[in-house]
């Protein structure tokens, strides 16, 4: 597969391991963040940081994508491929900032574990994506994508049942309001990296 | 028009079909789950097999749409229905988990008025999504698309209403929560059904 | 770049123009609106009014580009265009309903501070898809562009500071339900600018 009339040097796989590094990193300082329970400033930081790396890559590859003419894969499947690795780490950041805005100190041990389904999903999600520099790992991404898609279903399961302890121990309904949207954004997470896993599914089938 | 390059028997049009059924069917259960007002396990439960068995119809379509050369109707179109009609159940599952996440005990007229629309709508959709199989048919087609954009406007309409109501009359802000979201996800059901006419819209346009 | 096929008098560019117009209008009567603070009802129907003809002149759009083999840019940029113009407007008028649904009367400082950057943004989104019509202009189209992002970063910080102003002083939960979906809507609209001026950059990254 050849890159003509790319820039010298130029690879899209290189720039979609940076997005999907950014996804993988925000999501473990993410979890470090909710696992202190602390706000703590510079782990916010660092996934803001890692948000703005993401944006980066992604615009990198919609520029050289409106000017390439040959392409790994379809242009279309590129351009949803960045897109939704984007939100990925969009999404965690949001949180990150959402738990500043709401002064949500201390450890939430629902909100714990969807931190760290959340990594363990990115990482599938890595495995995926990084495997599509070679199709022959056909195998090992499809299996990749199975695991992120079990992940999503952990995800529904987990919003469910932490929204209905929420709203059947609550008092304070300001403090409903804040968990609930937390809780909600938490399983969006796992809803676009399903939706990644889409995508590379896709790219899979064409190429078979 | 031939469908070259499928496997034989694979007909784009029987899994539409399939789709749509999920979604009126859905639409149906939940109009009677809404009436009873008891949060039935078993009409949940069929609602959640729908969804699944509308999901099967969904990634077959994909899948093979991705190995297919031969196509009904353009690609995009094809994988923006399934999508959309993938959705329209999707939603009339999430509330319905959520009304039982959300303990929502109790016939609530707005809701049972809401549920109406939303079969009706399904079953416009349906009309439409079917029509698709024979182009002669276009005039009905047509007829039923501008019936589901009707639907959504008197959706946006119950809503607005339910809301000014719900805010008016509120006494427990935890309630307003609830209830605020069951309406927007139910009036979502009405938009989502409009964005698969549009797309049926697109199809008949481009074979003119 | 010829029309050929197209009806006589057709032109893609004043449509554009048309959907942006009534986007830069319905930003300045959301502005005034906010600013009296009075749900004057005028000025939410002209904004209604706004919403229907930008729909109007999206569906010609979307028609024409069905039955239209040569268009000036690519057809799925068209249709992406349309749609997100279509969208700012649409997100302007739901903030005017949602206002009277919620009877919120008084002047909210936060909130008129939103509606001039959302009017900024949308005059530099009119800027951006005006000058579409002649290339030679894509410097002062990029320089557009960036102000819409910039401002959409603006607003970021915005809503953050509004929503955590209005949870640490807030004391009715219901005025909070109320204030929180006002603010992120608001939001919404600087974001869906941002989705307009990305389609724009890439239009002008591939005519380079």
């Amino acid at each position: 597969m050849a890159f003509k009339f790319l820039p010298k040097g130029f690879n899209f796989f290189d720039l979609f391991e940076k997005q999907v590094d950014c996804a993988v990193n925000s999501a473990h300082c993410f979890s470090e963040l909710v696992s202190k329970g602390t706000l703590d400033v510079d782990s916010i930081k660092e996934i803001q940081d890692l948000e703005h790396q993401g944006d980066e890559a992604a615009h990198t590859i919609i520029k050289q994508l409106n000017k390439t003419f040959i392409t790994p894969f379809d242009r279309e499947d590129i351009h949803e491929l960045t897109k939704q690795l984007d939100d990925v780490t969009d999404m965690i950041n949001n949180i990150a900032r959402r738990l500043l805005v709401f002064k949500l100190i201390g450890v939430d041990k629902k909100l714990v574990e969807f931190a760290s389904v959340i990594e363990e999903s990115t990482h599938a999600v890595a495995l995926a994506v990084k495997g599509l520099r070679n199709m022959k790992n056909s195998k090992s991404i499809q299996e990749a994508c199975v695991e992120v898609n079990r992940l999503e279903n952990v995800g529904d399961t987990m919003r469910d049942a932490a929204l209905a302890e929420l709203f059947e121990t609550a008092t304070d309904p300001i403090a409903v309001i804040k968990w609930k949207e937390i809780y909600q954004y938490a399983e969006t997470v796992l809803d676009i990296c399903e939706d990644v896993a889409h995508v590379v599914e896709s790219i899979i089938v064409k190429q078979a």
